[in-house]
């Protein structure tokens, strides 16, 4: 088989990130940009076309080399007509993706949610490799999920399937979430969730590690709390060991209906490593129970923040080749 | 195409049902009998041959005009070897179901969980002809459930996918469960759960119908209290509204995950009508937000208690002729 080369796509609200693939799943050459400030779609277009451009000239490429490209956005898709129906990050309305791509490139475009892609990327070259039900939650600024059922993405009735950041957790007290409702997963685990346990702690403290990093930087991370946890700071181990509980009963419950084989877990305080996933793991066989959970394993995401680009390029490959 | 004739059987822990069904779903002849008391594996299986015996007596049909036989029962099954791993009711443990049955009938079996079955019956002839993403839930004893995606019954990674009746839904002083837990959803919405409530209710009242109702018989089914509740009896529409409220919400959450067209609610609870889906409907529109809710519908089951027959038919029907 001739060598086939890829480009997928991360657009986030930040950055774009923007990777070129291989028919393995091996990321040859990446390179990032901002999202523009404006976040127009236009913009953001012509941002792609500029980093593409540079992808092949800095690759030694031709346009005709390049067999398809994938897109993965932080968004509500109408799967059908390739078109965002809410990119909330974005400010995006009813905007057709897919379509102006194609016209624009004349190439394969396969366009999805960036939590379903990154959980075909874990699947194809990462922590999913021969799993075929897979759960993976990406833990970042809120939580998002991807669903795969017989080793495809599931999108459900109209793509919202695996929208996992807006289950319940806490049914009283539970902050409020972007959404409208309280106590959603995303207000109580996330690295959002994180900062504000830990800014909620600061206030009893007068002295200490968290306290002495806080004054330092005038802020507080969720990769600060991590690295704290890590160097055994007590009140960071707490904060961290906390969202993995929530996050073991939650995944319990999901796996009532879901029961996968797999439950791959990414975004940045996955690097937690242990200290968040003992308690996770607990909470979760505590909590579902043994013929539910026997079967399925959990395990942290291997691709990183690569996980979208790779996932993206997945995509449309197996559009071409299937 | 040659008419092809199945014989259904819903194995219960009170009663096996067994149906002769042509190959467009229609019940053609059905007949019951109590399981054998002592639950016994060779005990059910001699009840199913005498059955089948009588079932083609009366339709004059011969052992070679069947093509294929389905059961449905109240268990854990693995799938793979055809296998009960566990069957509460029945007390059956690593009984090799499908393998018995077709050594001795020479025949297709195919076997499966009942919540499952019933909602492959649905969707071939009831409530969810044409849908593709279901999600069927039974409300008897105990609550079931049956995911169907993409038109084929989802097991998951161990066939308990749809086990939603052990998600939690009351967090704080809900009823023990038998699964060891407190405050699942059939503790909380199940027949048994609504006859619990209306026991509690009773101790509080002096006189009325349901007080009438309860001192006439000297017990209280989920029956009477449906049936008091229709008739306008205040304390027993209260308990079904309860009902309907906790598995709106309860489904509400399940729909970030599953996302599913249509959400299919059987068993005889829903002969409630619209005291049970107003209050259902109303918190799961409150609960999920409209993008994730907007295209799933919820609607009653069709096929009532024919819905194990018919599916157990279909299951060996989609293997015989795909």
């Amino acid at each position: 088989m001739k060598e086939q080369k890829y480009i997928g796509i991360d657009l986030g609200g930040t950055s774009i990130k923007m990777g070129l693939v291989d028919q393995k799943g091996s990321l040859l050459y990446t390179l990032e940009s901002p999202t523009p400030e404006n976040k127009e779609f236009y913009s953001v277009i012509n941002t792609f076309d500029g980093m593409v451009d540079r992808l092949l000239q800095e690759n030694g490429l031709e346009w005709k080399e390049i067999t398809g490209i994938g897109v993965g956005a932080p968004a509500f898709f109408d799967l059908k007509k390739g078109e965002v129906v809410e990119a909330v990050n974005l400010g995006w309305h009813h905007v057709p993706l897919m379509e102006t791509l194609m016209e624009r490139w004349k190439l394969p475009v396969c366009v999805d949610n960036d939590a379903n892609v990154a959980a075909l990327g874990e699947m194809w070259v990462g922590a999913g490799i021969g799993a075929t039900h897979i759960l993976c939650i990406t833990i970042g600024t809120g939580i998002g999920g991807g669903v795969i059922i017989n080793g495809d993405i599931y999108h459900g009735a109209n793509g919202s399937a695996g929208e996992v950041g807006h289950v319940t957790v806490r049914h009283q007290d539970g902050r409020l979430c972007n959404c409208g409702k309280t106590g959603c997963l995303e207000t109580e685990a996330s690295a959002t969730a994180i900062v504000l346990d830990a800014m909620d702690k600061l206030k009893h403290l007068s002295d200490g590690p968290l306290k002495e990093a806080y004054d330092k930087s005038g802020t507080l991370t969720a990769k600060m709390v991590v690295e704290l946890a890590l160097k055994g700071e007590p009140t960071c181990k707490e904060i961290i060991q906390k969202a993995g509980k929530v996050l073991g009963r939650s995944l319990a419950e999901m796996c009532y209906l879901l029961n996968p084989e797999l439950i791959i877990i990414g975004g940045g305080i996955s690097y937690a490593g242990e200290m968040l996933f003992n308690p996770l793991t607990e909470a979760f066989y505590q909590t579902a129970f043994p013929r539910v959970a026997e079967d399925t394993s959990i395990v942290p995401a291997r691709l990183g923040n690569q996980a979208g680009m790779i996932g993206a390029a997945r995509l449309v490959h197996v559009r071409v080749n299937h």
